[in-house]
């Protein structure tokens, strides 16, 4: 029995009508992940896993590319490593998971499962690092990580992720700030250009800085409900941890000195980005560079040209799986309307439909995800359309997102409007600020609204702080966050 | 100052004075890996992790072939799930990680960090399995696991380890035990072909079987100190997760019936074979196909021809760079002979040495690391030579360790000659077993042997237990293993 063609969007939840909640109807539906029975856990099913790992290959491309390998670092850290750095520890002690017991017997020592490896790759980094020949140490870590969290939803907060992290050390402050700004452009360039996500990209007030670091740097995305996220950092550690894991080496100059390090990470929260910044009520939209099938093709069986359709598919599928990803849904049982809307469902950025009539004059339909637009095309020039279209998609997607930003992109320099805006219409608020603390907070408590960043491109002039009055440091972003 | 020629060497232990001993040495002098602060953990350092990355590739390739998709499961198990299956529990609870304590809060009911998955996988696959049309499923992980040893060894027995875990479901019997037989077969590929070393596969007894199978398939592989090495295991499930974790399915012909199941998985144990077979006094051996760096040029710099010789070798560089694992060694402050210790410790397969003469006579000089064979190659002719000679010695290192685990398996029928060669040669021994498990144990019992395997290929004809002297049931492979 075919299913009804209208099953897969009924199910899910409007956005405007609920957004949290479509969005976990979306994910669900679309086989991205599912609720795993251990608390604040998920399982990222095969779909969400294979767009993780496409993301992964482009992203370990350019880290080897800018000079990184990778290694890998205990998933435990004893309790008295993960103590020695003030800020760190106050940072990540209430949120982790403790191991106390190994086999039968009780650990002596607690150990933490890891939230971030500063403290043990620090540890390895006071043994391997000598002299000023031992350094620039790039190393990077795929990994899991555990952060112990109250409330969580999937790809953006959960107790378990995945991710990776950078952990250098150099010889000079310099090399390890350049370090930072460097591995946040490799983000910004990753973000704008793969995932089509526009980004902002800036620096951390002291609040909301990594703990333990000298200075983080971020990239802030808007998501469609004109919610900020985080998407990812990099942090200028200082000396901070070399200090008190005593990571020196030799200078040339025959001087001991304490190296400068780096730190910085992305992680399948850019998951939840890439939904929620690109997904409609019809379901997903996969930026054709990292979606796990950028071409379906489904074929419109009739009785008469049936095995005629279905070997012009399988030929379809053999022309092109080497040089896309590409699949052929050749099931049985399922109408092809049935078809579209679970792929829609899915995002797939492009529906080849091929049917009889296709077959006569030598074409295929071509359905485009993010436009919905459709497009005949000569089988002969398939070759040549496929991979442009695809790239057109790429483009449009990232075109679509800087124009949204930019409309839920707000300047003001008045307390009232900005408390208007936070509440009418969100998205990022550019306004001045003084650079106290006390009115960071004080925003935070009474709008919700943080500083996403203090963005590196400032305008000339002078301002004035939108909530004293006094005189400006810089112009920030404001936003409510996820 | 130019370190002297001999430092790397000297500081190995032989394999004849101390196996253990010559072990360790090589895997911290190559920087395959380094202890962590943490019991029984250890750090993968990049050279050894870019072993396993080339591993992974090769092997994940193999795995998609085959039809299977990669997910992530949670690193934690509720402690009611592991205890499902009786047998399970019984195998792995003794040497589990506990975590008893999130945040600042103990937990209700306590986690296990997951020893291997089979319980939360089963858990969802509960959830995911309804129909016949919803199998088979083949699943497969890429991640780290924790089983609590209490005597370790880097990359043989680790409390963390890293490796790949298969996990499918199927419709029938059959199905079930096909997978986990044709799994197998993936590995004797992937460890014959691309890790040159050369094993026994075959079905492990009721006694070495996983906690919760209905029967274990294994590959074993002979170390080059006469001791045995399990390289990778597959397990014909049975139904015994799908009944206690409730996995059904509606067949077509309506009825509802339990799935049959099959788990796999290869870990970085295969590092430690890799060494144990290949290397020898002079440091590790790496087989081509998986080898960190295929080929090192090494520039032998004379005062007079500096610039052009460092040129030359950045030549060679960026012309083979696309199509090989290759780097130069262009460090200053080394003599050549230092350089070439260095490689060999970390096994590269290829040296390629230019200098001022072989600039003048347009050729290269190749040193082959698992023969030390010397080859002049005229520049022109490179292109095709190093392909051709990489291929050469991946051949030949699966022919030597072929040769020596041919010299190094026994045959015997005396008991007490059986007992001779296992002290005094040590190696594989065949020999013909009743069945019965307190022969087994019993031969353990007496000589630290156990039954490796009985091989899939049986001899025609009849024998008798090498122990009791009854009638045998099959020809199995003893040793004393790792």
């Amino acid at each position: 029995m075919a299913k009804s063609d209208k099953d897969f969007v009924k199910e899910v939840t409007p956005r405007t009508e609920d957004y949290s909640q479509w969005y976990l109807d979306v994910i669900l539906k679309a086989e991205m992940m599912d609720y795993a029975p251990v608390k604040g856990c998920m399982v990222i099913r095969p779909y969400g896993y294979s767009l993780w790992e496409n993301m992964q290959k482009r992203l370990d491309k350019r880290f080897k590319e800018t000079g990184h390998k990778n290694a890998y670092f205990p998933l435990f850290i004893p309790e008295s490593l993960l103590q020695k750095e003030a800020e760190h520890v106050e940072g990540f002690a209430p949120e982790v998971a403790w191991v106390t017991q190994g086999g039968n017997d009780k650990l002596t020592e607690r150990l933490v499962v890891r939230p971030t490896s500063e403290a043990i790759i620090c540890a390895m980094y006071a043994r391997w690092i000598q002299s000023w020949r031992d350094l620039p140490i790039l190393l990077n870590q795929w990994c899991n990580v555990v952060r112990w969290e109250k409330v969580t939803r999937p790809f953006l907060r959960t107790s378990e992720f995945l991710w990776q992290e950078g952990h250098t050390a150099h010889r000079t402050e310099e090399e390890a700030e350049e370090e930072a700004r460097k591995m946040l452009a490799v983000y910004v360039d990753f973000v704008e250009n793969d995932l089509a996500i526009p980004v902002v990209a800036g620096r951390k007030t002291e609040r909301e800085k990594f703990a333990g670091a000298l200075r983080t740097y971020s990239i802030e995305a808007l998501m469609s409900d004109g919610k900020a996220l985080q998407a990812g950092t990099s942090h200028n550690l200082g000396q901070h941890f070399a200090k008190v894991f005593d990571i020196t080496f030799l200078d040339q100059d025959d001087q001991l000195k304490y190296v400068w390090q780096s730190s910085w990470g992305v992680s399948t929260r850019l998951i939840g980005a890439i939904i929620m910044v690109h997904g409609d009520d019809r379901g997903l939209c996969m930026p054709p560079k990292v979606a796990p099938i950028q071409v379906v093709i489904v074929p419109i069986i009739t009785k008469k040209a049936r095995e005629e359709v279905l070997a012009a598919g399988q030929r379809l599928l053999d022309e092109f799986s080497d040089s896309l990803r590409i699949e052929f849904d050749d099931r049985e049982g399922y109408s092809p309307g049935w078809k579209y809307n679970e792929w829609e469902m899915k995002g797939v950025p492009l529906r080849m439909e091929i049917g009889p009539r296709d077959l006569e004059k030598e074409q295929v339909v071509l359905v485009r995800r993010d436009t919905g637009e459709k497009e005949i095309v000569p089988r002969a020039a398939l070759k040549e359309r496929l991979p442009a279209l695809l790239e057109e998609i790429q483009d449009n997607m990232l075109k679509k997102a800087k124009a949204f930003r930019e409309e839920n992109t707000h300047q003001t320099n008045s307390y009232e409007e900005f408390k208007k805006i936070i509440e009418e219409k969100r998205g990022f608020i550019i306004a001045h600020w003084c650079g106290d603390q006390e009115c960071e907070e004080k925003i935070k408590a009474e709008t919700k609204a943080t500083i996403r960043c203090i963005p590196f491109e400032q305008e000339e002039g002078e301002g004035k702080c939108i909530y004293c009055g006094e005189k400006a440091e810089s112009v920030v972003y404001f936003a409510r966050a996820y």
